[in-house]
C-alpha cells in the first residue's frame, strides 16, 4: 500500500479528516525516495506534518490551505485542535514501532518545530533583524521536519543518516527562502493573499532583513512606518524598487541556491537522481 | 529530583510555563507510589496531563483553571495551543527511553483522551441519553491516562500490569462520575461555575441520562425545554427534586463507589495502602 492509503486508512473514520487538503506529501516522497520499502513511516510523517498543518492554521488564523478551506475555518479552531492532537498521538503510536533511534529522530523534529511556531509568533510582535534568530526560527519550523524524515528513512535502509539530514535541512532552509521571497515579489493574483503580507503580519524575512540592513536611515524610517500596515499599490512597489535598488533578492536567491548545492552534493555519492530533482524544484519555483 | 521539579527543569525556558497551575499531580502520584524509582515518569505523564489541560481549555474556552487564569485566558488561544504542543512532544520524546512497552501505552492513552475530547463535543450537541456512549468517552476522556500512568508504573517496576491498569481505569472513571455529581449537586460558590453547567453546555452527564430514563413523559418534556438554557434558581432545584424523587444521586453515587471497590479489588495483594487510601479518596469528596 502507498503512504497516502496507509494515511488515509489511519484517519478516515474521523469525518473532518476527509476534507484535509493533504498537498503533495513531499515529506512521505523524499522517504520512500530514500527507501522505497518505507510506505509506512513516509504515512506517519506525512501524518505529523498534517497535524501540524492543522494548529498552525489556528495559530494563523488561516481560512485557505491549498486553496480549499481550512479544517478551522469548516468546522471551528476547536476541531482543528482536536483533530490536530488525534492525528499527532496516533502517529507518535504507530511511530514506536520504528525502533528508538527512528523514534527519536522524528519526535525532537516535532518538538523542534513546534518550538519553531513559537518563535515565529514571538518574532513578528516587533521589527527583527536578527538574521541568527531568522535563520534558527525557520530551520525549526520549516525545515527539522524534512529533515528528520529523510534521516528516519535512511536510518531504515541501514544507511549513514547524516548526509541525508543534511540535505533534508538544507532543502528545507532554501524552501522556506524562497517562500519568503514570493510573499515580496508576486501579485496577489499569483498568491492567493496580498502581496508582502508576511511584512503585513510582523514578520521580517530574509529580504527584509537584508534590507533593513542596506537602507539609508531614511529609508528605513519609512519602512518602519509601513511596518504591519495594509500597504498601497505605491507603497508595494517602493519596497520592490528598494530591494532590486540594493540587490536584495539576488542575493536571497543566491543563499538559497547555495544551500540546494549543498544538498546536492551531501548525497550525490549515493546515485539518487530524484533527490537531486526535488532539490533543483525549490529554487526554480516561479518568482 | 521529585518528579515536579523534573517537571519544571524540562519547560522552565518558556515564560508562559511558568503560570500554568500544575495542579496536585495525581498521575504523577499515582506512578511514583506504585514504582518510588520512577520519578521521570511520572513527569513526562504529568507534562502529557498538562498539555491536554492546555488544549481542553481552549477546547472549553474556559477562563479559568484550578482558580487561576489559564494560559488562554492570560496568553491568547494560539499560546496555549502552540506550548501544548511544544509539552506534547517534548513528553513524547522523552518518552521513548522507557522501552516500547511504556511508550505504545502511554501513547496510546493519548490517542484515547483526544478521542474523548472529540466525542466530549459530539455528544454535547444534542442529547445524548446512550449510556454506553457515554461512559466509552469518559472512560477515553478521563481515565485512559491515569489507566496508563499506572500500567506504565506497573512495567517499569517488574509487576504485572493489568491489575494496576484496572485500578487506574476504574478510579478514573469514577473520579468523573463524581466529578459530574458534584455539577449538579452543589452551588454556583462552591463550585466556581454556575450550577449545573454542564447540562447547560449540552452534556448530559450520568445523572441525567438516568433521570431521562425514569422521568414522565411531562417531566421529560420540561427537561428538553431547559436543555441548554441558562437555568433560573427554581429550574435548579426542581432538577434537584426530580433526581431526588428517582433516587438519582444515590445510584450515581453507588456506581462510582462500586468501581472504586473494584479498583481497590485489583490492587489488594500488592499491598500498597497508599493506592487504597486514593481511590477511596475519589468517592469521598464533598458532595
Amino acid at each position: 500500500m502507498k503512504y497516502f492509503e496507509i494515511l488515509d486508512e489511519m484517519f478516515w473514520e474521523f469525518e473532518e479528516y476527509r476534507d484535509i487538503n493533504k498537498g503533495k506529501g513531499i515529506r512521505g516522497k523524499l522517504i520512500t525516495i530514500i527507501n522505497p520499502k518505507a510506505q509506512k513511516l513516509a504515512a506517519v510523517v506525512e501524518a505529523i506534518h498534517l497535524a501540524s498543518l492543522l494548529h498552525d492554521d489556528v495559530i494563523d488564523e488561516a481560512d485557505i490551505r491549498r486553496g480549499v478551506r481550512s479544517i478551522n475555518a469548516k468546522y471551528g479552531e476547536h476541531t482543528a485542535v482536536m483533530l490536530g492532537d488525534i492525528v499527532y498521538s496516533r502517529a507518535f503510536y504507530e511511530l514506536i514501532d520504528f525502533g528508538s533511534e527512528i523514534a527519536k529522530i522524528v519526535s525532537n523534529a516535532v518538538y523542534l518545530l513546534s518550538k519553531g511556531e513559537l518563535e515565529d509568533v514571538k518574532l513578528s510582535r516587533f521589527i527583527n533583524l536578527d538574521k541568527e534568530k531568522y535563520m534558527g526560527m525557520i530551520y525549526k519550523k520549516t525545515a527539522s521536519l524534512i529533515e528528520a524524515a529523510c534521516g528516519a528513512a535512511a536510518v531504515l535502509a541501514g544507511l549513514e543518516k547524516e548526509p541525508f539530514m543534511n540535505y533534508g535541512k538544507n532543502i528545507g532552509i532554501a524552501f522556506q527562502i524562497i517562500d519568503d521571497l514570493l510573499d515580496v515579489t508576486q501579485d496577489e493574483e499569483t498568491l492567493g493573499k496580498p502581496a508582502m503580507h508576511d511584512f503585513f503580519e510582523g514578520k521580517t524575512t530574509l529580504p527584509f532583513i537584508y534590507l533593513f540592513e542596506q537602507a539609508s536611515e531614511d529609508e528605513k524610517e519609512k519602512l518602519k512606518s509601513l511596518y504591519k500596515r495594509k500597504l498601497q499599490e505605491s507603497e508595494i512597489l517602493w519596497i520592490r524598487k528598494l530591494m532590486e535598488k540594493y540587490g536584495i533578492i539576488k542575493k536571497c536567491y543566491n543563499e538559497a541556491k547555495e544551500l540546494v548545492d549543498k544538498a546536492k552534493e551531501e548525497i550525490k555519492k549515493f546515485n539518487m537522481p530524484q533527490l537531486e530533482i526535488i532539490a533543483q524544484k525549490v529554487v526554480e519555483r516561479e518568482f
